[in-house]
């Protein structure tokens, strides 16, 4: 790991100043070509970002990335959400921007009428993730700090006042919530320690795509345990017989002592899901993701009980602080799958972690796509410093893919990440790749046409 | 009521033919002048569609007319997201889709880069429901029926063609829909009769906006009453006093027979809500409606609960059928308020009928908005014609606002909608309308900008 004390990378810088654009490009790569990210639901995404950069006139030279994370087809229209926000942004004091950044989410979220076209989901909603994001990297970069440091040397108080706890009464107050964060005030900084000595543990996804081989998906499997992760992750859901004969190469090659999960992608309705995971059973599964539609707490809830004591998993299609809510009343899940782009943002998740924490069920991050790993290693382990306190169980997903286009990817070395020291929230992307990818006229999808014509 | 048959208005067409063009339209009121439309959540709407237009080239002069439902900014991203469903739809035969709206209807929800928008929420799953319903406004317009009697004409096999029945498999099958459907044929010709005589029940909102004082409160009461109104609706929800207060002048002015029902449009959590509504109970109300977040189907199932006798209301901003099997499963609601433009159209609304006679609630769609009681009144002719064969305790929002802008308004007389007779979905706006209110170049744009300045 990286030597050196954490966050004196650059001097932090504190001008003043106002959010002068709000910039969006609409960026997508032709993964289809090789069937990257092929599953049950999704046959063929073409991974794509609705890119935002916010620019301010302080002076200092920062700017605050983030981006909604599509499959291809409507990014156009998450883009156009995206710029929707603008009135709501340009213009914006920076420096009491980035001192109340939970004021500026919850204006976001509550604004009516584009709280209306939701509400707190879909579109608009990931819209608002996107900017939130930009805005946290931001206020990272200018405090002079990697996200994950940042929000982990906060006070509790502090990171009370950034959560939304508008509809989540009967499950957690904001006096609970403060006690969560008392209770492992103290071991914070031994955790950081361990946080930069080891890493935050990683599970990957990269060998199963339901669009690959046999033999590819064997291949794979060797290189993912050769590469020292404990976890490794396949889609089903298409046809049984196939997901048992893969279950089974996989499970061989894997052996007894690393843990196979299945992700389902929402294929099955309630009865299909258990009769499948029954079938399945056999394989030892770490959990079985997705089973359902992610809006079904009562179906996840049924399906849980039924195929006990086979983990749950769900959440990277999970609208809301208050379907997460519902699926941890409903006991309706043994590992919470929060996703960096699909609520409303950093704020969002901060509330999503101290709801699992109350609830005592461990978060493993969605990730992949484009740059969801870059964004959401600093929810995990902010997690881990000052909320759950716990790695026990808990891995974030990883898929080697399309992080060469951001200018400070994620790093998984021996089935860890390695805990990022750049200021900011890793988000920003490469300029020369958003020029390249940009939809539909960069060269990348100039060429992709002659390719494909 | 109208007399002579129904449904030989026209001849009915069946040119051949494709779908050359989806036009779509940014068509916005200014109604945040009047404070038309006030409530705790949305204090000064401008009242919006997303309006699509499929023209074919079947040379029959017919086209289908379709919208979502908006209050005001963010209608340009709603625009944007039905603009991207043209790929879908432009080149399709014209016969093949009326035929098949069914498959239609699923093709757009399973579109794998589009769902992933939602998945089947918000503003993707909006824009689907305006092009589905526009769809059918031109089919009905074709076969020269109104679309509620398209729609009741229809054999029990070919309404659950229409119908997605993805995720619903624990709380309905295809099987038991056929059954529940043909249970009630008999009747089908005398409930029509009866709807051709006497019209669908209706309810008034217009007296009770947030923003109105006590006096046009009052005055807008004994209207509603003397126009032969059962049942009055009050926003509450803002100032528990104010409410006290307004209830208080309304149930003297209804009088003991005319029914008061109360809408809070999500401001409370759930203990909040408890509070209040035990607060109101006094006032003998029809029911609460929207007491919390519409995805709070554990939280709205625990008010229930809690507040009984009084009946828990919720659905205009239910994102989909998946959340509706949930509230009917939870015990969550007594009165299902579908919408016409929320989900993805008729036949979306087609399988939440299906599912509230399976549980044996009442549906009272909501409408008012630009359109809504022009679109759901159909909606609710076909289920007391086909589904649920009955018109207790049921009865369709009305609010006398800008139905002046369709071809073929909504009419509510006594109380009462009457029946639609023309071919088609009532869905067709005036030309004139769109030009003069289309945002923001429109004329009526124009002229409120330099009101406003």
């Amino acid at each position: 790991m990286s030597a050196g004390p954490v966050g004196v990378v650059s001097t932090p810088q504190t001008a003043g100043g106002k959010v002068v654009a709000l910039e969006t490009y609409d960026v997508r790569f032709p993964t289809s070509v090789t069937r990257l990210g092929s599953d049950a639901m999704n046959p063929s995404p073409d991974y794509a970002v609705a890119y935002v950069i916010l620019r301010t006139d302080a002076g200092d030279g920062f700017s605050g990335h983030g981006y909604a994370f599509t499959i291809g087809a409507g990014n156009d229209v998450q883009v156009a959400a995206v710029r929707a926000l603008e009135p709501y942004v340009v213009g914006v004091d920076v420096e009491g921007l980035c001192a109340d950044l939970g004021g500026f989410s919850r204006r976001l979220v509550g604004e009516s009428p584009l709280r209306w076209l939701g509400p707190e989901k879909g579109v608009m909603h990931m819209a608002i993730g996107a900017v939130v994001n930009a805005a946290w990297d931001l206020a990272s970069k200018r405090a002079g700090k990697p996200l994950w440091q940042y929000l982990s040397e906060l006070s509790p108080g502090e990171v009370i006042a950034l959560a939304d706890f508008r509809y989540l009464e009967d499950a957690i107050s904001p006096t609970e919530a403060i006690e969560i964060l008392e209770a492992v005030m103290p071991g914070r900084a031994e955790r950081t320690s361990l946080l930069m000595e080891r890493g935050y543990p990683a599970y990957t996804t990269a060998p199963g795509w339901l669009g690959y081989s046999d033999e590819k998906l064997a291949l794979l499997c060797e290189e993912a345990v050769e590469s020292g992760f404990k976890q490794v992750k396949i889609k089903v859901g298409g046809d049984l017989v196939d997901d048992l004969r893969r279950c089974r190469l996989v499970r061989d090659i894997l052996g007894p002592e690393v843990a196979l999960a299945v992700d389902a992608n929402q294929v099955w309705d309630v009865p299909t899901a258990i009769r499948w995971i029954r079938a399945l059973e056999q394989f030892d599964l770490a959990w079985v993701e997705e089973p359902t539609n992610p809006d079904d707490i009562l179906g996840l809830a049924a399906i849980r009980r039924d195929v006990f004591p086979v983990p749950i998993a769900t959440g990277e299609n999970v609208a809301n602080r208050v379907i997460f809510k519902q699926l941890l009343q409903a006991k309706a899940l043994d590992v919470m799958q929060i996703d960096a782009c699909r609520v409303a943002g950093v704020n969002e998740n901060i509330i999503n972690l101290l709801l699992a924490a109350k609830f005592g069920v461990r978060v493993c991050p969605h990730a992949g796509g484009v740059g969801l790993c870059e964004a959401v290693q600093h929810i995990a382990m902010f997690d881990f410093v000052s909320v759950s306190a716990s790695m026990v169980g808990r891995q974030i997903e990883w898929i080697d893919n399309l992080h060469e286009h951001f200018v400070n990817p994620a790093q998984v070395v021996a089935g860890h990440y390695r805990l990022p020291t750049t200021p900011g929230a890793s988000t920003e992307m490469r300029g020369e790749s958003i020029i390249e990818y940009a939809f539909p006229h960069g060269p990348a999808w100039q060429a992709s046409e002659r390719t494909r014509a």
